[in-house]
């Protein structure tokens, strides 16, 4: 089934569940009024909505009415815990290597993730105040997951059930403020502004085959300005799956249900499909060329991040945002 | 007036108002069923609790309990914001001198904060599972507040306001894990378990003259298995007030009603004082004894935070846990 919350007089939002071509919804609130609320008692509620969802699709339901995207926040429009991997080492690698540095053996088998803010989340068709543009604002095409309770210590092996959820995000990042955080070595926090998601949150079935193996084999298709920009494949060099991600962010915590956990930026050793951030563009740039050309995203400059099925249908609708002054 | 949280059927636990002596509660479901509800529409609530607030402080009110801190979750069992500042740049100063680095003297100007998990609070007499005392178990005595919503680029002259409630907190730290994750940049995320609060939430009237320049100028008194550990003055040598906390963390985003903001551990220069973390004992140990003597926790031993007004009464009640072996 696939999920949205629409905006509402509430700050969570109202859940609806979404036809398969995301034309159709209906509220669901006698089941659970927020995405938040269907988390906390899943394995009860997920059986309650599936129904629902398999009437939606059959027509069988009388108050459904048109999805529009534009009226939906982030599935979840604030969490209690967004945590980003950064799964795609050959990207890690890349970067170093432009600036000359050497990745340490570990980055191999031991994931990299940072704790991010979760408060203000974006809806896919937000737009996205940034003070300035000095700051480098850069997109950062990722997949995420949602899990239920996971309690600490959970192994690879336990994590794969824990996923109840997925969808895309737009980790949008100020490049130019991170060498200064990462310089104070506490992570990153003003470099990193609200996040972006996908119109639409589905549950692992929705993506059939594609989804193996706890990484989902599509490609996701970036766009800047309405020029293709990158369709790197997110099941392709993916060194650390969501449950191996879900092992590491377990070892010593709890992560409780609504935990929001992110691949980090896509990215392919196979440079001619593109990339899903600038960064790692202007850093091939720097390689190939000496310096680096694109430039970071100006105000009115727009974004747009999709994923179709292997029949070309949007899964999870577009995160379509567009950069403004705050 | 003094809020709290108790354990019930919801993870979020039910909220209560809570005497000045902490000697008797109230429930306050017909107000706001959660700390999260009522801070998301503080400037309307706020005047109700308030009412109610008196009303038990005289004796008026006919349904209320005994308040007993073992009942008490933290104030909020989970939060969409916790972000922990190092306001006390002389600890930051120490521990540097300790491992002969020289601190940048940006330090000074620039608040250093990293971004904490916030689904799974521990409530202030909760157990402290570990799964290995190898891991280097510390606590970190601290105070924090919570606001309501800051818009981004809110400067220090206008922060004041925003910081409604004030609180205790335990940041766990794994001393052992920290090498690593920092040498990763990525900031804090295995090293940093389960954070604990105190079991009441105050508004800053309550502190009275204690509550100055948005800093609470009070010894917090940490005893570590029965035995006194240290009380250095919260507000004294505290570089960056919450205010200018505040004026960080919103720089490029909106800090959302009830961001937890922490002050970092408590240090002071007049190292009589004692400490608020182990770590920083062990700094001093380093340098005056060429190694450190003091140990970290060990499964069983037990840590108590609390702050007294000048009349010697508990303002928050006390942070009394034990760390066990999950």
């Amino acid at each position: 089934m696939k999920l949205a919350t629409l905006r509402s007089s509430s700050r969570d939002g109202q859940l609806v569940l979404v036809s398969r071509d995301l034309s159709k919804a209906v509220a669901v609130a006698h089941i659970a009024p927020t995405l938040q609320a269907a988390l906390d008692d899943w394995s009860s509620l997920a059986p309650k909505l599936a129904e629902v969802a398999a009437a939606l699709e059959q027509g069988g339901v009388k108050d459904s009415f048109s999805f529009d995207p534009a009226r939906a926040m982030a599935p979840l429009p604030r969490a209690y815990h967004w945590v980003d991997g950064s799964a795609y080492v050959n990207h890690v690698e890349l970067v170093r290597k432009a600036r000359g540095a050497q990745m340490p053996e570990s980055f191999w088998t031991d994931p990299l993730v940072y704790q991010g803010g979760s408060d203000d989340f974006l809806g896919a068709r937000d737009d996205v105040p940034v003070p300035s543009e000095e700051y480098g604002i850069d997109l950062e095409g990722e997949v995420a997951v949602i899990t239920d309770d996971v309690p600490m210590g959970t192994k690879r092996e336990g994590a794969f059930d824990h996923i109840k959820l997925v969808m895309l995000v737009n980790d949008w990042s100020l490049r130019n403020l991170i060498p200064g955080e990462l310089a104070k070595s506490f992570g990153f926090y003003q470099s990193k502004p609200a996040t972006a998601f996908s119109p639409v949150a589905v549950t692992p079935d929705e993506l059939g085959t594609s989804w193996a193996e706890a990484k989902v084999h599509l490609p996701l298709v970036v766009h800047v300005n309405g020029k293709p920009f990158g369709q790197p494949n997110a099941g392709v060099d993916m060194t650390f799956d969501f449950a191996r991600l879900i092992e590491h962010i377990t070892l010593t915590r709890n992560a409780r249900a609504g935990t929001v956990l992110g691949s980090g930026t896509i990215s392919n050793y196979d440079r001619s499909l593109g990339s899903a951030c600038i960064a790692e563009r202007r850093t091939l740039e720097q390689i190939e060329q000496g310096k680096p050309v694109t430039s970071f995203l100006k105000f009115g400059d727009s974004v747009r991040i999709e994923m179709f099925d292997p029949h070309g249908r949007s899964i999870f609708g577009a995160i379509e945002q567009k950069v403004v002054r705050r």
